[in-house]
């Protein structure tokens, strides 16, 4: 029997002005993953974590992309998936996204890499269409490509990689609960010309800050005019969070996807520790339990073991 | 008396998606300026070319430059300027800028480069601010820079030049008028998230195909779902004019500033070439009188000759 066995990293996705398009990868937490072939058309899921995810697999986010591939296909093959995942679900830094696109890279290694990339982006958008509602591919392309990516556009998809310097990034997530579709709900349908101007000023020069390789232009524009002040509300204690990690060093950050997860990024190891104190101080004195996560930017993507 | 010639190049602003943020400076045409160096507080203005332009310097772009500098200095200085435009007036790649930049960076010569770019940005703002009311840059950041420049904000000034690879840019510009207050007085005030996700993807687009010297990306990017549908109504053959320029091979383009020009970014002067042909052809039939450029990007910025 085919076996292999990967590890699929957290990601940040509308990363700060970058609503919808931008995201990156993590080195932790990351999910492992072992996937096995089978010979006839059936997908078994266990479940090696205390998450207590689904094993139905119509009602598994790995488990539809599965099941995507195996019509696609249109042969008699099956898959036997073992997850042990660390990206608690609900957490905003891309749990589903790491089962489904996993799962679809896992596959395509088992079936010959007879996939490309986009792909396997347009399977794993399967997982995230049955995690939140919506395909959305900001979390799963950096999944699967490794550092910062952007998706210019959904239909038809075009995903683009930026290189960018290395950067520590530092993860808060509180433990309250945010759902996807509530946080997408409370967004304006509406903005401001003025206010996406100044949006699309500050994309374009995150983007540039990435490619430059300059922090300083990173940080001037890591400001989002749009989503987070209305988003912000729901995670308690953000703005003193934000106002007093840029005062530790970080270069910024923001609401991680759609919360409760907040990300900031520094420019050395030293500066993110001090972050993830600020964080720490802040929820501890609030009172709400947390994790924290200091890790760097993932520039492979998911990794076959 | 200290004098010193120099070469003021057009500009396209509002680059497609990068409406109030982006612009990029052209090779032809140019205006040409000769200032003197006088030791009053004056400013005297020739006009060399039958624009008929204001000569007195509070009614001149170029003369409520020289002023604020003037002002700013507090010393019994004055200049003495000799412009030969080429740009025409109202024509929408710059006119008002080229000349409002000159004379900031002519100036600045003659006093010994004692301003940096940025504080020559500001003086000339004041140009543009008598041209159309409103304080941009994103004419007078590549007037100055030269190449791609980006105003990521005005207040405060941040102005990031965008490394492009070689481009071959025609501009047509066909012979009405449309006032720049008409053309901000007809966009619309609010805009659908959607929409502006939909820009500021393709802005981050096209200034990474811009670093990554990926043309394909650049012609994806190339699109604006906000301004453009608005305003280019104002310009008779718009539609047709950019098919058949894509048909024949542009990368793409779109309003240059405000109108009524229109310009076009190619991979080389063959396709250029061909690209004005259908230009000259879609306003030969229409019947409006027209002038076509085919020039290149401007790396320089302004020259001291």
């Amino acid at each position: 029997m085919k076996t292999i066995k990967i590890k699929s990293p957290g990601t940040v996705a509308n990363l700060v002005c970058g609503f919808d398009i931008l995201g990156l990868a993590l080195n932790e937490p990351a999910d492992w993953m072992e996937l096995s072939l089978l010979d006839k058309p059936e997908v078994i899921i266990y479940n090696r974590d205390n998450y207590n995810l689904p094993t139905d697999p119509e009602k598994n986010v790995a488990g539809v992309v599965l099941l995507s591939i195996i019509e696609k296909m249109g042969e008699d093959i099956g898959f036997s998936l073992s997850v042990e995942k660390h990206i608690k679900p609900g957490s905003g830094i891309g749990s589903s996204a790491a089962s489904a696109a996993g799962a679809a890279v896992a596959a395509n290694q088992l079936l010959g890499n007879i996939f490309t990339n986009e792909e396997l982006v347009q399977f794993a958008m399967n997982g995230e269409k049955l995690a939140s509602g919506v395909k959305h591919a900001d979390n799963i392309a950096p999944c699967i490509y490794g550092g910062v990516t952007l998706i210019r556009s959904i239909h038809p998809l075009d995903i683009v990689s930026i290189p960018a310097p290395d950067m520590f990034v530092t993860v808060v997530h509180p433990q309250i609960e945010i759902r996807t579709a509530d946080a997408r709900q409370i967004l304006k349908q509406q903005v401001s010309l003025k206010d996406a101007i100044k949006q699309w000023g500050n994309i374009a020069g995150l983007v540039t800050g990435f490619m430059k390789g300059d922090y300083e232009l990173i940080g001037r524009s890591l400001e989002d005019v749009i989503i987070e002040p209305v988003r912000s509300i729901l995670i308690p204690g953000f703005e003193e969070l934000k106002g007093k990690c840029k005062e530790a060093g970080a270069l910024g950050g923001g609401i991680s996807g759609s919360g409760p997860s907040v990300f900031m990024l520094s420019k050395n190891e030293t500066i993110a520790r001090d972050v993830e104190s600020v964080m720490r101080d802040i929820y501890n004195r609030i009172g709400i339990k947390y994790n924290t996560y200091v890790t760097t930017i993932n520039n492979k993507g998911i990794e076959i073991l």
